[in-house]
């Protein structure tokens, strides 16, 4: 089986705008037993019905946008077509599922498992990295009731962490603003080592610039960052444990001490600076100098070990300097910890009092890094007080989207051999649509979406500069004529005859998609501060459907 | 190494008390670049300063306790074990990180990289299962700082999930109690296809009794459950749909009509009940009889597709007593919705009703499966109202650990060559506790745990009977004698020479170990609102070790 999914991925669309270790990979626990028992055990009770050749339509939707927001990022589509391109049960799943499954299962059964695929299923689904609204279904599954039921569970798997996440860096993205740089750094405290890569991948889908994750630098094509840790700095004790001190000119190939350069710098910016060296540690600087020696054209250093500014500022810029004498420009600095917009500013004043100091404009330009328990509420407030940061590293929030760690996608049956479905419930929020639907997002003509409109799937899709009666699908008195100036049909096969049917997008492209995508979302949708909800309406046959359904299948309550 | 892993494996530690298929499970992301890029850079620069005959000891902790408990589960050790027994640079790693890396990396250390191994390294430990208090280092990592340091992420990532939901399990284990059954449900919103797995795994340690999830069953021989959805109920609309209505005697193999029965039933309970069967409906009906039939040992319906009173349970107890005119005896229900502790009366008290009407005392004790968005806050409601549930089954709130989705664990340098590291901070909460250190936990008179107690490597342990001066690791006056009645070393050595140290326990008993541990736990440290803290005291010796070094280290301020 992994050499045939190896041969078939690699002529298939997976392989398109891949580097070669991503084109090989595949999650190796995203398989058919991934998924609840009892998906399992109703496609027994369905088999054992005679419901083999009876055929399904489902729907993936969510009902609320997360993090009290109004808009979402549909992602995790790719995870879910090379699931239906491997769905196999293997010799050992029908051999658990024989010890696992009540007794009395009729063998035939698990024969018939041992043989079933995805060959018969249809996906639809809405573009990876678009913008999405509640009730719109994400995916539509047609095929054989049976195996469209058992792909429930890995489904939802597959949509739900990766679009609450997208949609989490998405956000982030937002507030930080397009200027500045984001590193996602969470994988030590992400939900598990799969949680952590599923957080880079698809952080950086939302807009975020790379990671600090390495593995998913080899298997996703991501940009990864990273210096060093405090550790670093406190391994060094003093100057005495230096090994090595002198670098090579980067053009004249001459030798300096670099530690000899870098105090002498010292001395004289203490005055510049205002401090006195005797208060600065001098395990950091020879742990920077080491550093500085080791990545001449890539130094950034962790300032904040000791003392921001007595310490860890003066070090830098001394060793900054050392290297500058040398050909070297310095990269910047990070800061994990204290008040990160005073810190940041004194770190920026600093930078541009030696730049004038010392003739170095470049040296005004450098990096500022901040990365201790970052947030979107920190961003917002650091935005508000003023700061000099370019860069964050966020971790722990953004990696388990503390604010609403679980995005509630759900998968409804719609239709059964061409019988339409509704699940009723005394919460209006919870009633399904039934029947199969198409959708269609409106435009108006500044170019912005109006509106989201599902439709039967009969029925002729609305047309450009053509009125439309869009309606609530549970308010019968809100409803509005809408005349768009351009009608994006939503959905495309994306699996049907047992392969892929479209040439997927490489992840640079979902990421660029999500950002186009936005770009047609109005302001007022996507601000953090109660953001407007954008409508999502059905059309006046689907309204007029579902509530003949719900009135046929409600039945009529008695007062006692 | 795959092969050489698998052979190593086979004959190791891990192979003891597992199933055949687990013995073989190795996910397939942990390996040495599931990390931080910071860890690799960093190990370059220790690598180039000369630092390859480096020898440090880091600590592994946490700072608070999750979920404003006053105590945690320590779990993940075996899969750090695991990673360090497969650690390994492969081919296609060095390739990518000499890409990924700056420019001007020397070629030998790439070589250094590929013959790494986690050889050198002594890991010690508490036993996984155990309760744990902040502070008190769960590993001690012992050897070459550039292994030791290039450790960090991964330990950490397999680390914090893995307790903070063994913590999460244990808390919902202790408000329902010990009588009731909990199935963790949570595999479709959980954090990654990975995280669902570890959270099946790490809930069962907890206390948890089972899982929906497949994959888990089939990996680490942990008991799974589950009947059906929603959609198995409608897809059925009506009685004519059931293409197989017979069901053979379970003792004399007679066969009868088990829709006829289960109509016959339905006639006469809705009397008994006082409901009509015009309100029931015929689809849920045909659905349970088509269900009985595959499972007829194992009936367990979903009974709120409609409505509970008037459809679900007269539904279930027709087609329950059909079952039984065939020799077979009902499982019970699950509500999904709904008012669960008022449900769940009306269903005990339906059932108590019908065991005395047709003299099946079985039919009282049907089992009561509820399942919709349950929390802690939930079940604490439930038992204030009175309930009659036998069983939770819960997803979201557990697997995300939605009210603290991350468990803060931290990674410290305590000592370098013999020479003790603090790391200062003006947050007194974030100094470390310097050097190499041991662990005790000291019990009082009634078996209780009175205090955990970090002595400095080299003194004598406590001992029984004798008095032991425990001090605040901070605060001066904060003092206490305590004369213990049994003296538990935390410690063990878990890995050295190249192996695993320990036969290590099988999933069972480190689920047995976390209910043992906790037993210990005074209750007012467990409850669940303002749970007294749990004391870590340092050695007198410790004490006065850390703050001669704190004030070595810490520069004299200047008031300006």
């Amino acid at each position: 089986m992994a050499t045939m999914n190896r041969e078939r991925s690699e002529d298939s669309a997976f392989a398109a705008g891949r580097n070669s270790w991503n084109r090989h990979y595949h999650n190796s626990v995203v398989q058919p037993l991934l998924t609840d028992l009892y998906q399992i055990t109703m496609a027994y009770a369905y088999w054992k019905s005679g419901k083999i050749d009876d055929n399904a339509v489902f729907d993936l939707f969510f009902r609320t946008n997360p993090f009290q927001g109004e808009f979402t990022i549909f992602a995790g589509l790719e995870e879910c077509l090379k699931f239906l391109d491997s769905f196999h049960y293997s010799e050992t799943d029908i051999e658990y599922l024989k010890h696992a499954l009540p007794q009395g299962i009729e063998d035939d059964f698990f024969e018939y498992l041992s043989q079933l695929t995805a060959k018969e299923v249809t996906l639809y689904a809405i573009e990876e990295g678009s913008v999405a609204f509640p009730r719109v279904p994400l995916i539509k599954v047609v095929g054989p009731l049976i195996i469209v039921q058992l792909l429930e569970t890995t489904l939802l798997t597959l949509v739900n962490y990766a679009s609450l996440m997208a949609t989490n860096a998405a956000r982030y993205r937002m507030v930080a603003g397009k200027h500045i740089h984001l590193l996602e750094f969470g994988l030590r405290r992400a939900q598990g080592p799969d949680g952590g890569l599923s957080a880079s991948k698809y952080s950086y889908i939302g807009g975020f610039d790379g990671t600090s994750n390495v593995l998913a630098g080899k298997l996703f094509n991501i940009p990864v960052k990273g210096t060093h840790a405090h550790a670093y700095i406190t391994s060094f004790t003093g100057i005495d444990e230096l090994k090595t001190r002198v670098l090579q000119h980067k053009e004249d190939g001459t030798t300096r001490d670099i530690l000899e350069l870098a105090m002498e710098h010292r001395t004289n910016l203490a005055s510049v600076l205002d401090v006195s060296t005797d208060e600065s540690s001098e395990g950091e600087l020879a742990a920077m100098v080491s550093f500085a020696i080791a990545f001449p054209d890539g130094f950034m250093a962790l300032v904040d070990t000791y003392d921001v500014k007595r310490s860890g500022l003066l070090n830098f810029c001394a060793v900054a300097l050392a290297l500058n004498d040398q050909g070297y420009r310095a990269i910047g600095i990070r800061i994990d910890s204290g008040d990160l917009a005073y810190l940041s500013c004194l770190a920026r004043e600093t930078f541009e009092r030696i730049a004038e100091r010392f003739k170095l404009p470049w040296f005004s330009k450098l990096t500022i890094v901040a990365s201790n328990d970052i947030n979107e509420d920190t961003i917002l407030s650091l935005n508000e007080q003023g700061h000099k940061i370019d860069c964050f590293g966020i971790g722990t929030h953004l990696v388990t989207c503390q604010r609403q760690p679980a995005l509630g996608c759900v998968y409804k049956m719609v239709e059964i051999n061409n019988q339409p479905r509704i699940k009723l419930s005394q919460d209006v929020g919870k009633v399904t649509m039934p029947g199969s639907k198409n959708v269609f997002r409106l435009y108006g003509a500044d170019g912005h979406a109006l509106i989201d409109l599902l439709q039967r799937v009969d029925e002729n899709p609305p047309e450009v500069g053509q009125k439309v009666l869009c309606r609530h699908p549970f308010q019968e008195s809100k409803r509005a004529y809408v005349i768009p100036t351009n009608v994006e049909p939503l959905y495309r096969v994306y699996w049907t005859d047992g392969r892929v049917a479209q040439v997927l997008p490489s992840l640079e492209e979902v990421r660029e998609r999500v950002q186009a995508s936005l770009k047609t979302l109005r302001q007022d949708h996507k601000r953090t501060l109660n953001p407007t909800p954008y409508k999502v309406a059905v059309s006046d046959n689907l309204y007029n459907f579902i509530h003949e359904l719900w009135l046929q299948n409600a039945p009529i309550g008695e007062l006692a």
